[in-house]
């Protein structure tokens, strides 16, 4: 048995997320393992690095396989691409340790929040973006993200409340950039709770608008409950990236 | 009665391409048309600049139309993106001289064709370009494009057989570029021909993958004989960039 890791690109807007919800379901996680079952001929269970929403992106997914064949890990990646939708791409694979398990050994990811920001629609990107056409206070926002760096309780940015493990997480770092029409938010942390970029660019989103202050950060997380917090924003914005380890 | 000029944007995937075939097609054209007819409540016509081929994109479409209506032009184009399918919108207006043409006035118009060239699938931009994985020799495609510089018969980079006026054409430049996946083709010329961009990067795809030599380009050109040209290349690799005035 070989144990082999991939990176996997999938454009999300048809599909019900990254996990397995049966056999014969419509998700990335099942996509994969019917390609990979139907090669080696037996059932074949892919681990990703993390669930992705319904509809979410990734350009940097990481999952692994435990497989038995004769194929070089090349003609593995071609194979899967032959036969996955045309929304799903691996894009390089690696023959790596057994032990390597992409979930239980991720350091840290990387997500990318797209907000299309111009009365201008965007015809090409739109599955990539989500579009909010009213104005933005950038500085605002950004003083904001100040109070997310570093370790904190982000129960207040978790959609599942029955939750039962810890919700501490370490963002290192937000960056914020602006071009023409576009404000792009890059969150760099050592994990994400579910819906937890969504609902922190919803919270962001509401401070650009100046419906809350940067400041109001600070009691929101101490706050511990989701209901304090603002929006989930749609998942056609958000993408994984990376994942490191 | 004003005369707008409008830039148009189109991911052609969906569509049977610019020119209307009846009133309830499934065109560009058909689709702007409607949406202006609805607004003043009468029918409208709308010019382009030319066709573009079912598939073909446009990023830089020309169209113009008379209307008469109290709207500025920032509400007219307002009003068009709220009512235009996603797929297509309006990212310019402008109010112009009653007798400019958005197709009569054309000078040059510029056209990119995107190969996407990995075995490595693009699942971002797949409907913008056309994947081909055999390797294209990149420096025999250049001096190909050399014979095609100027003003020539084009005839034979023409799928209309039947088509009437002058086949002549000057293309002032086609420049190459290439990144690690991804092969550019951008043609800059007073005019083109039906089909005449996608039946030259045929040709052009033939010469790279050594199938024709470059300077057989000078006897396809004298032939005026669209059996000697190379094959039609996807729709969905061009797109309109740019019309000039």
């Amino acid at each position: 048995m070989n144990n082999y890791k991939v990176i996997v690109q999938y454009e999300g807007t048809k599909y019900n997320g990254w996990q397995k919800q049966g056999n014969t379901d419509n998700t990335i996680q099942s996509k994969l393992e019917g390609v990979l079952s139907k090669m080696v001929g037996s059932d074949i269970e892919v681990f990703g690095s993390g669930r992705t929403d319904a509809g979410t992106h990734a350009y940097g997914q990481v999952a692994n396989f435990h497989i038995n064949t004769d194929k070089t890990p090349e003609q593995i990646l071609d194979y899967m691409n032959q036969y996955l939708p045309q929304d799903i791409a691996i894009i390089s694979i690696e023959n790596v340790p057994e032990r390597f398990h992409s979930r239980l050994n991720a350091k840290s990811k990387k997500y990318l929040y797209r907000v299309w920001n111009s009365s201008i629609p965007n015809v090409f990107e739109r599955r990539l973006v989500c579009a909010y056409t009213n104005s933005l206070d950038l500085e605002a926002m950004k003083k904001a993200t100040n109070y997310l760096i570093g370790e904190h309780d982000f129960k207040s940015f978790c959609s599942n409340k029955k939750f039962k493990k810890s919700t501490v997480r370490t963002i290192y770092a937000i960056h914020i950039t602006k071009t023409a029409h576009e404000i792009q938010f890059l969150f760099h942390g050592n994990g994400f709770l579910y819906n937890m970029v969504r609902i922190l660019m919803g919270t962001l989103i509401e401070v650009g608008e100046g419906k809350r202050k940067p400041e109001d950060m600070k009691n929101i997380l101490a706050a511990c409950n989701r209901d304090c917090a603002g929006i989930t924003m749609p998942a056609q914005g958000l993408a994984l990236m990376e994942v490191e380890y």
